[in-house]
């Protein structure tokens, strides 16, 4: 089954004012969507990473794309793989590392070596829905088969700041509201648990002092009770003495700990940290751990229980199942990361979590940040029930792409002036001035 | 696509009386076919293990294959790999321990732990056969698409008594001859590269003392040259002394030394003092690692540099993707094992290596050693050019049963009397009443 077409959309979407130790959320997210064309018309679709950076790679592999038969992806990787994609972009080749300029820190999968792999990866899904479309299989069917039906996700808080996302004839209402204190998180929580069912919760620290954060933590256990397993991540703000700190008043209250602090030696030390005190909560990672190469160093280490994983930048669907088995056999976690994102990545994640056995914690998903009006697919926004996302039974990932969606998505690309993600550069503009990431910083 | 009934077919083929420190093959191996019907009347087919056992397990197997969707694997799996399969046979939970009696050194693959990925990766290569059937690709375009068109194998070299396998009307033309000593093995070499074209030679060795097979190696260097990459696999017969000592003997005429010694810390052992002497060749073993859980131990040991994969009984084509990226992942090579096999199983193994990146060795194969007279495939016996075989691009496996030919292997089997593998009884039988395995025997 030949591609003969590659389409690009770049698309942008209203996202509120989400705080982190990046900085702030803009105003947009910008997400990529890329469909592939067979000479008998039927088209497979998939999301990615947004902006110009993403955007030109994808546009560099067409000739890498058009032509070649749909299931030839072995080989499509070959060469996409050898060329030198991420123009412009950080190496990372020492991600996470103390001791570096803080622009180092660059966000998980938008390092210039991750570029080849996030490349991959789009493709893959767009022609993994393709195939299915062509077959009538469902693409978690085509890896192998699914092992669940319903794939749980986490409600994942945010430090916010008022304001729903968007400006002008894109500006969002702000259903959530600021969430600065403990009290509003809990507030935040209990919304998004009454909205969509969540089993589990992740905050996303690294925002405010860690006392702050820790109260924010305790505050959810008393509130949600012991039963909804509790997350924070502070994406490395913290010295790995302030991480065990965290981890020590916060003992027994964490499904995980994730990335408190820099670097895989980091990590390691924050675990023997908490083991001496007698915590054995595990630490998770998709900041020392963004890629293949990174899990030799990060099982030698110690310091990561629980890889969390995200197709869209180490390869592709077939990548995270065989990182499921690696995983399974060096009895390390997985779980899924996430980035701002729309319906056709949560329904590749809900593939891939259905064909990867282990996978045996809830997925992060933005989902909930996203606001109708943006969703690309027909039928609109994918349904949650009890925090799970049913796993389809039609071909492909079972979703179709709302013509008049994707072309409102990218209109407003056009029109919105962003062209990549600088959550520093929106925290100066919106907060401090004199604001810049420092990691870590408590 | 509804799976409506499994046909287990147990055959034998003559086998001539090849020698290993296992002991003496018997004058027939044993394999079972299993093919899968679908609702709609197609048909997949795999080869695996023979005798009762493996039969046995099977059959047991039914009520969890007949009635489920082809696709539906990772749930069978879940249901397979739950079930005690492998009654009766050595558990092998120490396998390749030294100090442990010889019986505890059982083949690859044929141990009690080993029996439901084994029962597994049956089922597994059937539905993938029946689903390219059903949908008009191959099967390795299914596992993730090929990355070679030609997938080269490895000459497989025996000492060996004279007689072609079989008996009475089973009885095969002895078209090689006794080979016992190197000039015989440096025949048996020539003849099989003529016949064949293989590229790479490896001498299954530890059944005479070590410097008779460092001498054949030797021969076999200075007869075929330096450019046909060379390999021995005494199958842990040798002490770690005997095998530093042999490895040094063989500096630089060896592509990978195979499973000198048992045990990773042997394996660790040999590595450490190889390249004390200043010789890196790379160790390999199917004997110290026979499963995904023996990798992280091979990994920290260091005594391993190749796994010898074998999809029969590591649970299937996708595993061994799967480990191919483990492999990739830690550095460690990958090739392929092999036991006595006919035309089917040898198919899973192309479509395999085709769609397994880094698997860059030439794979074993035992199938020079077969008769035309016993395959099962419509057209006969595969063909070799170059040393390689050529990925098929019909769907499935690219190969049909010849259901006559399959029938006279079942009649075979029921008239050969022959119902397990047990190398060691067929050597007292034929050579000495007394002999037993020792290892290391030297």
């Amino acid at each position: 089954m030949k591609i003969v077409d590659m389409r690009l959309t770049p698309i942008a979407m209203a996202d509120p004012p989400l705080l982190s130790s990046y900085g702030l959320h803009a105003p947009y997210a910008l997400r990529t969507v890329v469909e592939l064309v067979s000479e008998d018309g039927l088209t497979g679709a998939a999301e990615t990473h947004g902006g110009d950076g993403p955007l030109g790679d994808l546009e560099r592999a067409r000739p890498m794309v058009v032509g070649r038969d749909a299931f030839d992806l072995s080989r499509l990787w070959l060469a996409v793989g050898s060329q030198p994609f991420g123009a412009g972009m950080d190496a990372a080749p020492e991600r996470g590392a103390p001791g570096l300029p803080a622009q180092t820190y660059i966000l998980p999968g938008a390092g210039r070596l991750d570029a080849p792999l996030r490349v991959f990866a789009a493709l893959e899904v767009a022609a993994l829905d393709l195939i299915g479309k062509s077959i009538g299989i469902p693409v978690c069917d085509i890896l192998g088969g699914r092992t669940r039906d319903e794939i749980p996700f986490s409600g994942y808080l945010f430090y916010k700041r008022a304001g729903g996302g968007g400006s002008d004839q894109d500006a969002r209402e702000d259903r959530w509201g600021e969430a600065l204190e403990p009290t509003a998180i809990v507030e935040q929580a209990k919304r998004m648990i009454a909205d969509y069912g969540f089993g589990s919760i992740k905050l996303k620290g690294g925002v405010f002092p860690p006392e702050q954060e820790i109260a924010a933590i305790l505050a959810l256990r008393d509130a949600l009770g012991a039963t909804v397993p509790l997350r924070i991540d502070p994406n490395a703000a913290w010295t790995a003495e302030t991480a065990i700190h965290v981890g020590a008043a916060l003992a027994g209250a964490l499904e995980y700990l994730e990335d408190p602090t820099p670097s895989l030696a980091g990590m390691a030390q924050v675990r023997e940290g908490l083991l001496d005190a007698g915590d054995a909560t595990p630490l998770a990672s998709n900041t020392s751990v963004t890629s293949f190469a990174d899990v030799p160093g990060a099982i030698r280490s110690g310091g990561v229980q629980v890889i969390l994983s995200d197709h869209h930048y180490w390869g592709g669907l077939r990548a995270i199942t065989q990182l499921g088995r690696l995983c399974e056999t060096f009895g390390i976690g997985l779980s899924m990361h996430s980035n701002s994102h729309l319906g056709l990545s949560l329904m590749a994640m809900v593939h891939l979590a259905a064909a990867t056995p282990n996978l045996t914690y809830a997925s992060d998903t933005h989902y909930p940040w996203q606001d109708a009006a943006d969703e690309i697919l027909v039928g609109g926004r994918i349904r949650f029930a009890g925090g799970a996302v049913s796993v389809p039974t039609g071909p492909g990932l079972g979703v179709e792409l709302d013509r008049d969606a994707l072309a409102r998505g990218r209109a407003r690309y056009d029109r919105c002036g962003y062209r990549n993600r600088d959550d520093e550069a929106e925290m100066r503009r919106h907060v401090d001035p004199g604001w810049r990431r420092v990691v870590p910083r408590w």
